[in-house]
């Protein structure tokens, strides 16, 4: 049973689990669908009530009902390096590649459909207050007076995209920023704007899950920080991440919304405040941990090529194609 | 309890939903996404654990906690309409909107995320074959060898896109077509080809089914037709739509696909042969169903807004945020 990675061609971060998969001698295929018909190549039969897919990369020939797994790490847009490539050439393959791994039993890190969802903030906040996280009071609007009221009962805020990164080439982040005491608000009318109570905050968090395996890290807030520092992405260094233990109560909702996400992998960012309590910030289905890893030395990249590795239909990930034998 | 209609403005077919709905006396918000933020407005408050959505459209207020069901029936790119439109804006609009919509309890008409699952071709025809319809033998390929040995076990092809309509503006249909018996299948190599054999036909099924309600159509062909014309979108038509009626074998894997889909609408369309088999082609989670009403007379918009209209969870759209009260 192999291992399905689909990234692009230069990725350390895929590297390093595909080091690990090969130490276990688990057979793994690299596959960026960017190489489709150029290098890569698919086929899919469905005859007499039977389902039968492959894939052929580098000349290798693997049977999609021999996967064991799929790791959607950093793919490119399907067919995008064809000799010539196009829209409809995108779609195309798209479909059809998709289509076809969508009808596999292999487990997903993560299903496209449940990652796709799990981008939505509006959704990620209300999964986190369900599942029993703490979430900062959160105002989504494109009311003016909504935003004013909100101002006046939680005067300290900040406001950050609804959507995360703005979508230019390369595609940039935008930083968490301060709302200034005497913002008017008028302009919430022209796009929606996320408003959030601010965690006057004494350590950013993040927990990284891998099915059930939870390796938090925390980085201790820089005591002489300016208190409009409030994006870690973007704040001055002073201190490396450290390994944290997880409080048994986060523990408990972070698996619960991970489970109810239908995710295997997911990157929480969670504020500490003074008094200990951890904000739930966001999830990140897709979240980098190469530098937590490199910071905290905690075998995220292994615990992935674990979980890959594993045999079954268990975990978090859905297997659409699971009451068939075949594809 | 509100019905919400996403489509746009110039829509007939929602037009003679909307009439039904009015007539049962069950309130109904039209709102077409591109108007965000230009006649459109909406925000959602996630404080104390608890979450509340509202959307605003013409001055009108509707609560999103009080949405009954939401058919997304053709809705525009969110905020394309707005005064200064951008990519941006449109992104940070659609997980607005998109995400507060997706933590409601409504019912949908689909449900966004199955509707994108639903139109991947392989994943469509490996779920017809599990759910107990007959497929035709079908080759999704760029094995140009793989194409030729499929070619010589059903000489009598048909070749037809993988993602259905080419994504030029307005996109374009592009028709089954029969295969020459001559084709050397090189090209394949260069995208991926879907092969199917075809079906001599005495008739051509549009099966129509909205939650339980069945209503299927049958359009006999022409006996005088050119072997050629196999797609009753572009041959000519000599007969109109007939009521037909549905074998129990079929309505019961039908009902079983649109479960497994996790859609509450399906269009399908069948090849029916000469031995009275009905072969499944495709189902389309958002196909026309005006010309069908049109002749046959069904009842179809009657049973879109009395499945809107109707209480409870039930039925096959999936409520993700069904475990809580609020949102």
């Amino acid at each position: 049973m192999t291992v399905l990675i689909l990234t692009s061609e230069e990725d350390v971060t895929a590297d390093m689990v595909v080091l690990r998969l090969g130490e276990a001698g688990v057979p793994v295929v690299r596959l960026d669908p960017a190489d489709l018909t150029n290098g890569v190549a698919l086929s899919g039969e469905y005859v007499r009530g039977a389902c039968r897919g492959h894939l052929s990369v580098g000349g290798r020939l693997v049977s999609m009902n021999g996967l064991r797994s799929i790791w959607v790490r950093r793919p490119g847009n399907a067919a995008v390096k064809a000799a010539q490539p196009s829209a409809w050439l995108t779609e195309e393959s798209s479909q059809a590649l998709y289509g076809m791994l969508r009808a596999t039993d292999a487990r997903w890190m993560n299903h496209p459909d449940a990652a796709r969802r799990a981008r939505h903030k509006p959704w990620q906040l209300h999964l986190a207050q369900r599942t029993g996280l703490a979430v900062p009071a959160t105002l989504i609007t494109t009311f003016p007076q909504a935003a004013r009221e909100f101002a006046e009962r939680f005067p300290d805020l900040v406001v950050k995209p609804v959507s995360g990164a703005h979508p230019q080439e390369p595609p940039r982040a935008v930083p968490t920023s301060r709302v200034a005491p005497d913002a008017d608000f008028a302009a919430v009318a022209f796009g929606p704007t996320l408003l959030q109570r601010r965690v006057v905050k004494q350590a950013d968090i993040r927990l990284t899950v891998i099915g059930d395996t939870l390796l938090a890290a925390r980085k201790p807030a820089d005591p002489a920080a300016h208190p409009d520092d409030v994006d870690v992405r973007f704040a001055p260094s002073v201190s490396p991440w450290l390994p944290a233990d997880v409080p048994p109560r986060i523990a408990e909702a972070v698996l619960r919304y991970l489970r109810e996400a239908e995710l295997a992998y997911g990157a929480f960012d969670f504020a500490e405040d003074a008094d200990g309590i951890w904000w739930f910030l966001e999830c990140n289905q897709s979240g980098q941990f190469g530098f937590v890893e490199m910071d905290t030395g905690q075998p995220i990249a292994a615990a992935i090529a674990t979980w890959l590795a594993m045999d079954g239909h268990s975990g978090h990930a859905r297997a659409e194609g699971g009451r068939s034998a075949t594809c």
